[in-house]
């Protein structure tokens, strides 16, 4: 039995982490850090969890909070870690931060992206990027994860394969992405009242969300190439989901033909085949987010249009659980030497 | 581990059922039986039980079926399990029934409100009304349990004390309550699509709903006096929850004066307890449907209007976890001795 | 052609003022005012508007701005008007106030239920209540309108007839109101935002909402009695939408029987006959908020209970059409002898 | 005064013909035509224009009650028109058809993807493809509309100007392309069930939508090329609105730079600036469907990625108005002379 502080818990991400913890078997909740409401309870907050987590939240200093628990997870605004991490923090306990601060490799890209300076680059080494499926191995010696953005997860595991195989010229990737509303946070804006997102479907950010440099990143490590890609999020009145679609031209085999539909599910098939938390759909299925809802569970399919000859690639997840607290807590049970899944084996809800 | 099968496995509380079994670890599912999917496999309908129910739906001869089993959830049309019971399934196995066959005791009430014949009636007698926080002794020992209605839960735990205790005059009650979607169930029907519901609300089956004598008859047993309120359900914009609005006249004690609201909820806290899944919300906080999506929890709460003397009595729950397939899983919990909570501590999903 | 002003033009009624009267024959908009968004152009905010309100917001003093314009509508906060008003500004221009400061014709009621002083009380006696239906006489020659409130008209039209012809023991008015999200404002409140009201149905405001007292006092005018009841509001996870679902007891004739369904709803017919904006449905009808969604109609009618002898009256209209703006432009209309439907003869848009 | 009649008055398309004909100056419905709904009130069905619709639903033979009309609608099922049209018909009335019958030039490619036998190839040729900003003057004079679907509509308006002139390679584009639940009609179907739709989005009918080879077409008339495009539909949860984000890459100019974001925009307001419905919004600011809810506008503009070289193209518009009704009355307005702007004035409804 471990123990876990959140901080930020009270927004989506940190009210989904008390969720699936409180749950959890191998661990118990220590502290929940929140500035905005200390001293409240926390289930007058979240009432969902009345008669289970009806304790006070705290704020104060991370270090000396850090001494009272093994992990701590950062549910917090861009800058927040970066800001306050050091080195007795991550001697006492390790970090997992739900935040871009240490996603980035390079510095400036993240400056540049994000707009603010980075407070901490000395971390940004030795932070591993919490892509269970791709960095298991890294993830399990890790002090400090960066846990992956919800587009990005979704992006990744829908484009891996294709991309690490060479089945698509990677500099034609067009990701259209979707997402329900809890992405947008619990800040009190007038964008996200019920009557501004509701009967509405926008795109923001084009052509220059922040999330595109972190996709970027990762598909070239997959494919080994440097990697220009667009990158579009729409906002879908839902609470939770988000739908990823993906265009790419095919390459060409050395005898000049294309790959089959069959064969890249193949390899899909191959890649996941050993995961728990990636579904690959039956030929012709296209993933939906209600099937995902609630759960760890990404849904990825593919399909090959022969008259343009470019690969659909689609998956879909829920932002607040495979993109952002479920992966957190697979990240954490991967670190702490748990069944990866504990925790985590809730069924999607539906309807 | 005992063994279950779900006759209506692909209808919403069905749906349920099978999410909850799922994961309870007492219980498998043997089989799942449908009619109009047979042979179909269960996750290629029910998407988000993907890598987990990949089994084939059956059909046939309940009586043989229940040679397989322990336990039987019938979650079905009206009439359906009155045509088919008989002793020979009740030895078998224990049945829960889903359905409105089993709740009335009174054979002509339930054919006059349901518009059928009743093909079984030999069985009303022993059938236990699976309210599990008031008939929780005799559902130890029973056969078949009339699992009861999603607005009769809601309604009843939202009353009980106050009716058990004669704060009010049970022949004022009125019920105004409001239902989520799926408690119209998944037939293919016009008023029920998507943008027939939606920016929409209605009421429904008024001043008749089917629903008005199960309730009258349990708040009947509660407060030893014949009853007959105004029940009036209303259709939301939403997938899932119930809230219960229910209003009646205080009585005056013998001094004349009024129960005061405090007094009041101490009653309703003193009932309430030692129950897992009923919280009694601080004084003032009304129940919302949100705090307790995809839970068994019933979350409750009364005020008192000292310029009308009226009490106002507020309940919410799950339709189809509490008021449906989690009642269903709770009473087989208490029937087979488990743990009366084990497969369904999962907390609300928010948001 | 007559000129009119708009103060809180880019709060939701406000919007919809502009809607109705850019298209409205017999008005132009001479400036629409707003604190908050003064520079900039109307269009940008509502972007609904754009190439027909492309506009720039302004503020500053009242009194002159008010002898640019024949009528002035305030779609503003509590308290607003009534800090303002003065006798030059009603010289120069009619006043329609959409706010509760003049709705209430006993200033201490007003001062205990909204809990702010007011600051002109001297204005309160002339002012008309704006209920076209029930005060089109007094209307044609006021000078300043109390635009009632959305609650208080859907639940007058709903019960106004049976008050008025004893039909019913006005003290036993229970108002169950259901109302969608637009009735909140446009106020960047965590309570509004998507995620918290998706999803979810809670009753609000109970039991002492501020639209009590205007109901009360209007059912007292039309039954000649003091009435004291019970009104209890939702919030519906829908932009627009106001639904009534109102109880209450019927009176016994002078022969102990009770009016019939029939006779009651001819009495309906009667009182709304040449009302083109109040539509009784045809017997056993309820009204959906989805069929006036748009428009200023109200849609009523009444059922009668037979075993609990209640009469349940139901009414559906758009909150921010007959609700507010809607209903504001029909003042106008009668004020200046416009055709009284003038400009809101939009049919209802559905779905 | 003319004449009109609408076959299928009761879907979503010909309910919103029947909306805006009811406010249409020039125009007296004469008949509406439904076998499903035959001799029933039409507003006993369509709930929103008691009071207005009020009529019988006919049923019979086409050629008969062409006589007494002046214009017909068909708002019908693939297939529909093309069985029942002849000479006789268009000689006694125009007729505008908002299925897909006569869009499609070459009618081999009609059957391929329609998967049904043409069977009235003889009217194809003479039939305009009422896509009125770009053929006005060919509609003119037409006796047969063949009304533009939904998707092809957007997706036409917003890549239009960039395909006709040149700025863009149309066998690069992408359109992903999101629609509100009104495209997929009023059947009842388990897909288009409330519960089933809400809280979800998915991509349907990939990679081969139906809408394709319409769109491909188009494109090839405005930029003198064939075009092969991948065209990818999505379901949202809403009522109504589609949002088309479209992707191409830029044609390098002869000196080998790219086209500006300002250049194209402006290209696009030189298309753009005298038709009253297509509105090029500022710089930097999305269409979102909100804004033309209810009306017959489509807001368009462009944003140009300086890092891929592409071209993003953007529209939004309400699928029952400039998708179907709203383009058919307008079509109908050109054809007769009208006012081209008559009874499709109504601004958008927000929220």
């Amino acid at each position: 039995m471990i123990k876990a502080g959140i901080v930020g818990a009270t927004g989506y991400a940190g009210g989904e982490l008390v969720r699936i913890l409180y749950a959890h078997k191998e661990v118990e909740i220590k502290w929940l850090y929140s500035k905005s409401y200390e001293g409240q309870t926390y289930s007058d907050i979240y009432r969902n969890m009345s008669s289970m987590a009806d304790v006070k939240l705290v704020s104060g200093d991370l270090g000396e909070l850090s001494k009272e628990v093994d992990v701590i997870f950062t549910a917090t605004p861009q800058g927040y870690l970066a800001s306050v991490l050091n080195e007795e923090i991550l001697k006492n306990s390790k970090v997992i931060d739900l935040s871009a601060d240490f996603r980035i490799k390079d510095v400036k890209t993240y400056e540049k992206w994000y707009g603010i300076e980075h407070k901490s680059p000395q971390f940004i080494g030795e932070a591993v990027y919490g892509l269970c499926e791709k960095n298991r191995e890294d993830i399990r010696y890790a002090r400090l994860i960066a846990n992956p953005g919800c587009y990005p997860t979704c992006s990744f595991l829908s484009i891996y394969p294709a991309a690490a195989e060479h089945i698509i010229d990677v500099n034609t990737i067009i990701i259209d992405a979707k997402s329900g509303t809890s992405g947008a946070g619990r800040g009190a804006k007038v964008n996200n009242l019920y009557c501004e997102v509701n009967e509405n479907i926008k795109a923001y950010g084009l052509p220059n969300h922040r999330h595109t440099p972190e996709i970027e990143e990762q598909i070239s490590y997959a494919s080994g190439e440097s990697v220009l890609l667009n990158f579009s999020p729409h906002l879908v009145p839902m609470n939770r989901g988000i739908l990823v679609t993906a265009y790419a031209s095919l390459n060409q085999k050395s005898d000049g033909s294309y790959y089959s539909e069959d064969e890249i599910r193949e390899i899909y098939e191959k890649y996941y085949n050993k995961e728990k938390f990636v579904r690959v759909l039956k030929k012709g299925v296209c993933p939906e987010t209600r099937w995902v809802e609630g759960s760890n569970f990404t849904d990825v399919n593919i399909l090959v249009d022969d008259r343009t000859h470019r690969l659909i690639m689609m998956g879909a997840l829920d932002n607040i659980v495979k993109g952002a607290a479920g992966q957190a807590v697979q990240n954490m049970n991967i670190m702490f030497g748990f069944k990866e899944e504990e925790g985590l084996e809730m069924p999607p809800v539906f309807p």
